[in-house]
Protein backbone atom coordinates (compact mmCIF):
# COMPACT_ATOMS: atom_id res chain seq x y z
CA UNK A 1 0.00 0.00 0.00
CA UNK A 2 1.29 3.64 -1.33
CA UNK A 3 0.88 6.37 1.43
CA UNK A 4 0.16 9.92 0.70
CA UNK A 5 2.69 10.69 3.41
CA UNK A 6 5.68 12.24 1.65
CA UNK A 7 8.24 10.72 4.23
CA UNK A 8 9.02 6.89 4.87
CA UNK A 9 11.42 5.96 6.66
CA UNK A 10 12.51 2.42 6.71
CA UNK A 11 14.71 1.58 9.67
CA UNK A 12 15.43 -1.28 12.80
CA UNK A 13 13.50 -1.01 15.97
CA UNK A 14 16.73 0.10 18.86
CA UNK A 15 14.34 0.37 21.41
CA UNK A 16 10.51 -0.13 23.08
CA UNK A 17 9.11 1.85 26.35
CA UNK A 18 5.93 0.51 27.27
CA UNK A 19 4.16 3.33 29.64
CA UNK A 20 0.42 2.80 30.75
CA UNK A 21 -1.42 3.92 28.11
CA UNK A 22 1.11 4.65 24.83
CA UNK A 23 4.60 2.97 23.26
CA UNK A 24 7.95 5.15 22.79
CA UNK A 25 9.97 3.42 20.17
CA UNK A 26 13.25 4.83 18.82
CA UNK A 27 13.84 3.54 15.42
CA UNK A 28 17.42 3.57 13.53
CA UNK A 29 16.50 4.65 9.70
CA UNK A 30 18.75 3.10 7.18
CA UNK A 31 20.29 6.73 6.90
CA UNK A 32 21.55 6.46 10.19
CA UNK A 33 18.98 8.95 11.89
CA UNK A 34 17.17 8.21 15.63
CA UNK A 35 13.45 8.76 14.70
CA UNK A 36 11.11 8.71 18.39
CA UNK A 37 7.61 7.61 17.55
CA UNK A 38 4.81 7.26 20.34
CA UNK A 39 1.85 5.32 19.48
CA UNK A 40 -0.91 3.64 21.30
CA UNK A 41 -0.32 0.20 23.13
CA UNK A 42 -2.72 -1.24 21.51
CA UNK A 43 -1.13 -0.12 18.28
CA UNK A 44 2.14 -1.64 19.71
CA UNK A 45 0.24 -4.72 20.28
CA UNK A 46 -1.13 -5.68 17.03
CA UNK A 47 1.74 -4.88 15.10
CA UNK A 48 3.37 -7.41 17.85
CA UNK A 49 7.02 -4.76 18.18
CA UNK A 50 9.97 -5.65 19.52
CA UNK A 51 13.23 -4.66 19.18
CA UNK A 52 15.40 -5.45 15.93
CA UNK A 53 11.77 -5.08 13.79
CA UNK A 54 12.19 -3.98 10.46
CA UNK A 55 9.68 -1.09 9.96
CA UNK A 56 9.09 2.24 8.09
CA UNK A 57 8.42 5.61 10.23
CA UNK A 58 5.67 7.16 8.56
CA UNK A 59 5.16 11.38 8.61
CA UNK A 60 3.54 13.79 6.52
CA UNK A 61 5.45 16.64 4.90
CA UNK A 62 3.13 18.99 6.78
CA UNK A 63 4.20 17.56 10.44
CA UNK A 64 7.62 19.04 9.67
CA UNK A 65 9.09 21.95 11.17
CA UNK A 66 11.65 23.62 9.82
CA UNK A 67 14.24 25.64 12.50
CA UNK A 68 17.33 27.60 11.00
CA UNK B 1 15.73 27.02 22.89
CA UNK B 2 15.24 23.60 23.45
CA UNK B 3 12.41 21.86 22.20
CA UNK B 4 9.76 19.45 23.47
CA UNK B 5 9.50 17.67 20.49
CA UNK B 6 11.07 14.89 20.12
CA UNK B 7 12.55 14.62 16.66
CA UNK B 8 15.34 17.19 15.73
CA UNK B 9 16.93 16.29 12.51
CA UNK B 10 20.34 18.57 11.74
CA UNK B 11 20.66 18.24 8.13
CA UNK B 12 21.50 20.41 4.44
CA UNK B 13 18.79 21.92 2.03
CA UNK B 14 18.87 19.52 -1.40
CA UNK B 15 15.67 21.09 -3.18
CA UNK B 16 13.15 24.22 -2.37
CA UNK B 17 10.21 24.22 -4.68
CA UNK B 18 7.79 27.64 -3.84
CA UNK B 19 4.43 26.87 -4.92
CA UNK B 20 1.63 29.67 -4.95
CA UNK B 21 1.12 28.97 -0.88
CA UNK B 22 3.67 26.51 0.38
CA UNK B 23 7.06 25.80 0.09
CA UNK B 24 7.94 22.06 -0.28
CA UNK B 25 11.33 21.16 0.76
CA UNK B 26 13.78 18.38 1.47
CA UNK B 27 16.66 17.76 3.92
CA UNK B 28 19.48 15.46 3.85
CA UNK B 29 20.01 14.94 6.88
CA UNK B 30 23.47 14.12 8.89
CA UNK B 31 22.19 10.69 9.03
CA UNK B 32 21.60 10.18 5.20
CA UNK B 33 17.80 10.13 5.07
CA UNK B 34 16.08 12.67 2.77
CA UNK B 35 13.02 14.55 4.88
CA UNK B 36 10.01 16.46 3.14
CA UNK B 37 8.57 19.28 4.68
CA UNK B 38 5.76 21.11 3.53
CA UNK B 39 5.83 24.76 5.00
CA UNK B 40 4.20 28.20 4.54
CA UNK B 41 5.78 30.56 1.78
CA UNK B 42 5.89 33.28 4.89
CA UNK B 43 7.55 31.22 6.70
CA UNK B 44 10.23 30.48 4.04
CA UNK B 45 10.67 33.85 3.23
CA UNK B 46 10.91 34.67 7.04
CA UNK B 47 14.04 31.82 7.40
CA UNK B 48 15.48 32.93 4.48
CA UNK B 49 15.41 29.66 3.48
CA UNK B 50 18.22 28.54 0.37
CA UNK B 51 19.68 25.25 -1.22
CA UNK B 52 22.47 24.35 0.89
CA UNK B 53 21.13 25.97 4.40
CA UNK B 54 21.80 24.20 7.51
CA UNK B 55 18.71 23.64 8.93
CA UNK B 56 16.94 21.09 11.60
CA UNK B 57 13.94 18.95 11.22
CA UNK B 58 11.50 18.93 14.00
CA UNK B 59 8.75 16.22 14.18
CA UNK B 60 7.06 15.34 17.34
CA UNK B 61 7.37 11.56 18.40
CA UNK B 62 3.46 11.57 18.29
CA UNK B 63 3.04 12.78 14.23
CA UNK B 64 5.52 9.41 13.29
CA UNK B 65 3.16 6.63 12.11
CA UNK B 66 4.89 3.25 12.34
CA UNK B 67 4.12 0.63 9.63
CA UNK B 68 5.32 -3.09 9.62
CA UNK C 1 1.77 -3.16 5.56
CA UNK C 2 0.32 -2.63 8.99
CA UNK C 3 -0.40 0.94 10.22
CA UNK C 4 0.05 2.40 14.42
CA UNK C 5 -2.66 4.72 13.36
CA UNK C 6 -5.85 3.50 14.61
CA UNK C 7 -8.46 4.30 11.69
CA UNK C 8 -7.83 3.05 8.45
CA UNK C 9 -11.37 3.58 6.77
CA UNK C 10 -11.79 1.70 3.33
CA UNK C 11 -13.67 3.36 0.70
CA UNK C 12 -14.07 4.60 -2.90
CA UNK C 13 -12.74 8.29 -4.55
CA UNK C 14 -15.63 10.00 -5.23
CA UNK C 15 -14.53 13.28 -6.20
CA UNK C 16 -10.80 14.78 -6.93
CA UNK C 17 -10.22 18.90 -7.04
CA UNK C 18 -6.66 19.60 -7.66
CA UNK C 19 -5.65 23.42 -6.77
CA UNK C 20 -1.88 24.53 -7.69
CA UNK C 21 -0.18 23.44 -4.37
CA UNK C 22 -2.62 20.58 -2.92
CA UNK C 23 -5.34 17.72 -3.62
CA UNK C 24 -8.43 18.04 -2.11
CA UNK C 25 -10.48 14.23 -2.23
CA UNK C 26 -13.46 13.19 -0.98
CA UNK C 27 -13.44 9.58 -0.28
CA UNK C 28 -17.21 7.50 0.49
CA UNK C 29 -16.52 5.20 3.05
CA UNK C 30 -17.35 1.36 3.12
CA UNK C 31 -20.05 2.48 6.12
CA UNK C 32 -21.35 5.56 4.20
CA UNK C 33 -19.43 8.39 4.93
CA UNK C 34 -17.65 10.85 3.44
CA UNK C 35 -14.94 11.87 4.67
CA UNK C 36 -12.25 14.73 3.03
CA UNK C 37 -8.20 14.81 2.62
CA UNK C 38 -6.03 17.05 1.76
CA UNK C 39 -2.98 15.59 0.58
CA UNK C 40 0.13 17.35 -1.84
CA UNK C 41 -0.22 17.08 -5.64
CA UNK C 42 3.08 14.75 -5.64
CA UNK C 43 1.39 12.58 -3.61
CA UNK C 44 -1.47 12.60 -5.77
CA UNK C 45 0.44 11.98 -8.51
CA UNK C 46 3.26 8.98 -7.04
CA UNK C 47 -0.34 7.27 -6.02
CA UNK C 48 -1.99 7.82 -9.73
CA UNK C 49 -5.13 8.79 -7.86
CA UNK C 50 -8.84 8.84 -9.90
CA UNK C 51 -12.05 9.26 -8.95
CA UNK C 52 -13.70 5.58 -8.51
CA UNK C 53 -10.12 4.28 -6.90
CA UNK C 54 -10.30 2.33 -3.71
CA UNK C 55 -8.22 3.75 -1.26
CA UNK C 56 -7.79 3.83 2.67
CA UNK C 57 -8.44 6.99 4.58
CA UNK C 58 -5.81 6.81 7.09
CA UNK C 59 -6.35 8.67 11.02
CA UNK C 60 -4.27 9.03 14.16
CA UNK C 61 -6.36 8.30 17.38
CA UNK C 62 -4.52 11.20 18.70
CA UNK C 63 -6.04 13.91 15.39
CA UNK C 64 -9.61 12.93 16.21
CA UNK C 65 -11.65 15.74 18.16
CA UNK C 66 -14.82 14.97 20.08
CA UNK C 67 -17.56 17.24 19.98
CA UNK C 68 -20.69 17.03 21.85
CA UNK D 1 -20.35 26.55 16.29
CA UNK D 2 -19.30 25.97 12.81
CA UNK D 3 -15.60 24.38 12.40
CA UNK D 4 -13.28 25.21 9.55
CA UNK D 5 -12.28 21.40 9.98
CA UNK D 6 -13.21 19.56 6.71
CA UNK D 7 -14.97 16.12 8.77
CA UNK D 8 -17.56 16.45 11.23
CA UNK D 9 -18.71 12.95 11.20
CA UNK D 10 -21.88 12.74 13.83
CA UNK D 11 -22.33 9.31 15.44
CA UNK D 12 -22.81 7.46 18.86
CA UNK D 13 -20.04 6.40 21.73
CA UNK D 14 -19.29 2.72 21.66
CA UNK D 15 -16.88 1.92 24.18
CA UNK D 16 -14.48 4.35 26.38
CA UNK D 17 -11.31 2.90 27.54
CA UNK D 18 -9.90 5.68 30.42
CA UNK D 19 -6.22 5.60 30.92
CA UNK D 20 -4.13 6.98 33.33
CA UNK D 21 -3.53 9.98 30.90
CA UNK D 22 -6.00 9.43 27.83
CA UNK D 23 -9.00 8.10 27.34
CA UNK D 24 -9.84 6.25 23.99
CA UNK D 25 -12.90 6.48 22.78
CA UNK D 26 -14.85 4.22 19.53
CA UNK D 27 -17.68 6.25 17.69
CA UNK D 28 -19.81 4.25 15.28
CA UNK D 29 -20.65 7.14 13.11
CA UNK D 30 -24.07 7.09 11.86
CA UNK D 31 -22.11 5.97 7.87
CA UNK D 32 -21.02 2.77 9.60
CA UNK D 33 -17.84 3.58 10.61
CA UNK D 34 -16.48 3.12 13.87
CA UNK D 35 -14.16 5.70 14.71
CA UNK D 36 -11.16 5.70 17.10
CA UNK D 37 -10.37 8.59 19.01
CA UNK D 38 -7.94 9.47 21.81
CA UNK D 39 -8.52 12.66 23.88
CA UNK D 40 -7.37 13.30 27.49
CA UNK D 41 -8.79 12.38 30.82
CA UNK D 42 -9.64 16.00 31.41
CA UNK D 43 -11.60 16.20 27.99
CA UNK D 44 -13.18 13.55 28.69
CA UNK D 45 -14.64 14.22 32.12
CA UNK D 46 -15.79 17.97 30.77
CA UNK D 47 -17.41 16.58 28.26
CA UNK D 48 -19.10 14.27 30.69
CA UNK D 49 -19.03 11.31 27.84
CA UNK D 50 -20.39 8.08 28.59
CA UNK D 51 -21.32 5.00 26.29
CA UNK D 52 -24.58 6.08 23.97
CA UNK D 53 -23.93 9.47 24.07
CA UNK D 54 -24.41 11.66 20.59
CA UNK D 55 -21.44 12.81 19.28
CA UNK D 56 -19.03 14.34 16.68
CA UNK D 57 -15.89 13.15 15.62
CA UNK D 58 -14.01 15.90 13.99
CA UNK D 59 -10.90 15.57 12.00
CA UNK D 60 -8.99 17.98 9.24
CA UNK D 61 -8.79 17.27 5.86
CA UNK D 62 -4.52 17.20 5.93
CA UNK D 63 -5.10 15.23 9.23
CA UNK D 64 -6.32 11.88 6.61
CA UNK D 65 -3.34 10.28 4.98
CA UNK D 66 -4.59 8.12 1.96
CA UNK D 67 -3.49 4.76 0.87
CA UNK D 68 -3.90 3.24 -2.67
CA UNK E 1 -20.26 21.99 21.00
CA UNK E 2 -18.27 21.54 23.18
CA UNK E 3 -14.73 20.01 22.15
CA UNK E 4 -12.44 17.92 23.86
CA UNK E 5 -9.31 20.15 22.70
CA UNK E 6 -8.08 21.91 25.16
CA UNK E 7 -7.50 25.43 23.71
CA UNK E 8 -10.01 27.77 22.59
CA UNK E 9 -9.02 30.72 22.15
CA UNK E 10 -12.21 33.77 21.50
CA UNK E 11 -10.48 36.26 19.40
CA UNK E 12 -11.25 38.58 16.69
CA UNK E 13 -9.98 38.06 12.64
CA UNK E 14 -7.54 40.91 12.44
CA UNK E 15 -6.48 40.00 8.82
CA UNK E 16 -7.10 37.55 6.21
CA UNK E 17 -5.37 36.70 3.14
CA UNK E 18 -6.55 34.24 0.55
CA UNK E 19 -4.39 32.20 -1.40
CA UNK E 20 -4.92 29.70 -4.31
CA UNK E 21 -6.32 27.17 -1.78
CA UNK E 22 -5.56 28.25 1.62
CA UNK E 23 -6.41 30.55 3.71
CA UNK E 24 -4.56 32.43 6.35
CA UNK E 25 -5.91 33.85 8.80
CA UNK E 26 -4.60 36.25 11.89
CA UNK E 27 -7.09 36.40 15.23
CA UNK E 28 -6.70 38.92 18.07
CA UNK E 29 -7.66 36.85 21.06
CA UNK E 30 -9.07 38.08 23.96
CA UNK E 31 -5.81 37.97 25.95
CA UNK E 32 -4.07 39.84 23.31
CA UNK E 33 -1.70 37.39 21.54
CA UNK E 34 -2.24 37.12 17.27
CA UNK E 35 -2.59 33.73 16.12
CA UNK E 36 -2.22 32.66 13.28
CA UNK E 37 -4.59 30.02 11.54
CA UNK E 38 -4.56 28.37 7.61
CA UNK E 39 -7.53 26.82 6.67
CA UNK E 40 -9.20 25.40 3.31
CA UNK E 41 -10.47 27.96 1.11
CA UNK E 42 -13.41 26.07 1.41
CA UNK E 43 -14.05 26.18 4.96
CA UNK E 44 -13.01 29.79 4.94
CA UNK E 45 -16.02 30.43 2.27
CA UNK E 46 -18.62 27.95 4.70
CA UNK E 47 -17.49 30.14 7.67
CA UNK E 48 -17.99 33.22 5.45
CA UNK E 49 -15.58 34.72 7.03
CA UNK E 50 -14.42 38.34 7.00
CA UNK E 51 -12.05 40.64 8.99
CA UNK E 52 -13.86 41.43 12.13
CA UNK E 53 -15.37 38.07 13.00
CA UNK E 54 -15.66 37.37 16.53
CA UNK E 55 -14.24 33.75 15.88
CA UNK E 56 -12.49 30.66 18.22
CA UNK E 57 -9.16 29.63 17.98
CA UNK E 58 -9.71 25.86 18.31
CA UNK E 59 -5.44 23.78 19.34
CA UNK E 60 -5.02 20.55 20.83
CA UNK E 61 -3.13 19.94 23.62
CA UNK E 62 -0.71 17.89 21.68
CA UNK E 63 -0.66 19.91 19.29
CA UNK E 64 1.34 22.41 21.32
CA UNK E 65 5.05 21.94 20.94
CA UNK E 66 7.05 23.54 24.29
CA UNK E 67 10.36 25.37 23.35
CA UNK E 68 12.40 26.59 26.33
CA UNK F 1 16.83 29.04 16.09
CA UNK F 2 13.95 30.42 14.06
CA UNK F 3 11.29 28.10 13.42
CA UNK F 4 8.67 27.74 10.03
CA UNK F 5 5.93 27.46 12.67
CA UNK F 6 3.78 30.44 12.37
CA UNK F 7 3.06 30.60 16.19
CA UNK F 8 5.51 31.11 19.09
CA UNK F 9 3.81 32.81 21.94
CA UNK F 10 5.91 34.00 24.78
CA UNK F 11 4.53 32.98 28.64
CA UNK F 12 5.23 31.49 32.10
CA UNK F 13 4.49 27.93 33.23
CA UNK F 14 1.15 28.58 35.44
CA UNK F 15 0.79 24.74 36.19
CA UNK F 16 2.44 21.47 35.75
CA UNK F 17 0.70 18.04 35.90
CA UNK F 18 2.76 15.25 35.34
CA UNK F 19 0.88 12.22 34.57
CA UNK F 20 2.37 8.69 34.00
CA UNK F 21 3.61 9.15 30.32
CA UNK F 22 2.98 12.64 30.09
CA UNK F 23 3.12 16.27 30.97
CA UNK F 24 0.42 18.93 30.90
CA UNK F 25 1.41 21.84 31.24
CA UNK F 26 -0.66 25.43 31.32
CA UNK F 27 1.44 28.48 29.89
CA UNK F 28 0.30 32.21 30.50
CA UNK F 29 1.09 33.94 27.53
CA UNK F 30 2.32 37.54 27.87
CA UNK F 31 -1.05 38.61 26.32
CA UNK F 32 -2.77 36.79 28.87
CA UNK F 33 -4.23 33.91 27.23
CA UNK F 34 -3.82 30.21 28.88
CA UNK F 35 -2.19 27.33 26.45
CA UNK F 36 -2.86 23.57 27.58
CA UNK F 37 0.27 21.81 26.66
CA UNK F 38 0.72 18.01 26.70
CA UNK F 39 4.07 16.80 25.96
CA UNK F 40 6.01 13.68 26.94
CA UNK F 41 7.31 12.88 30.55
CA UNK F 42 10.72 12.86 28.59
CA UNK F 43 10.67 16.43 26.95
CA UNK F 44 9.38 17.74 30.22
CA UNK F 45 12.53 16.17 31.96
CA UNK F 46 15.13 17.43 29.18
CA UNK F 47 13.38 20.88 29.32
CA UNK F 48 13.40 20.69 33.33
CA UNK F 49 10.35 22.47 33.04
CA UNK F 50 8.87 23.89 36.24
CA UNK F 51 6.18 26.30 36.84
CA UNK F 52 7.80 30.06 36.79
CA UNK F 53 9.72 29.28 33.89
CA UNK F 54 9.68 31.16 30.72
CA UNK F 55 8.77 29.39 27.84
CA UNK F 56 7.52 29.21 23.97
CA UNK F 57 4.44 27.85 23.20
CA UNK F 58 4.74 26.72 19.16
CA UNK F 59 1.81 26.02 17.19
CA UNK F 60 2.14 25.57 13.49
CA UNK F 61 -0.57 27.10 11.52
CA UNK F 62 -2.31 24.15 10.04
CA UNK F 63 -3.25 23.38 13.69
CA UNK F 64 -5.19 25.78 14.15
CA UNK F 65 -8.88 25.29 13.84
CA UNK F 66 -11.52 28.17 13.74
CA UNK F 67 -14.76 27.78 14.71
CA UNK F 68 -17.70 30.39 14.35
Amino acid sequence: MKLSARNALKGKVESLHRGTVTTTLKVATGGGDLITSSITNEAADELALKVGDQVTAIIKSSDVIIGK
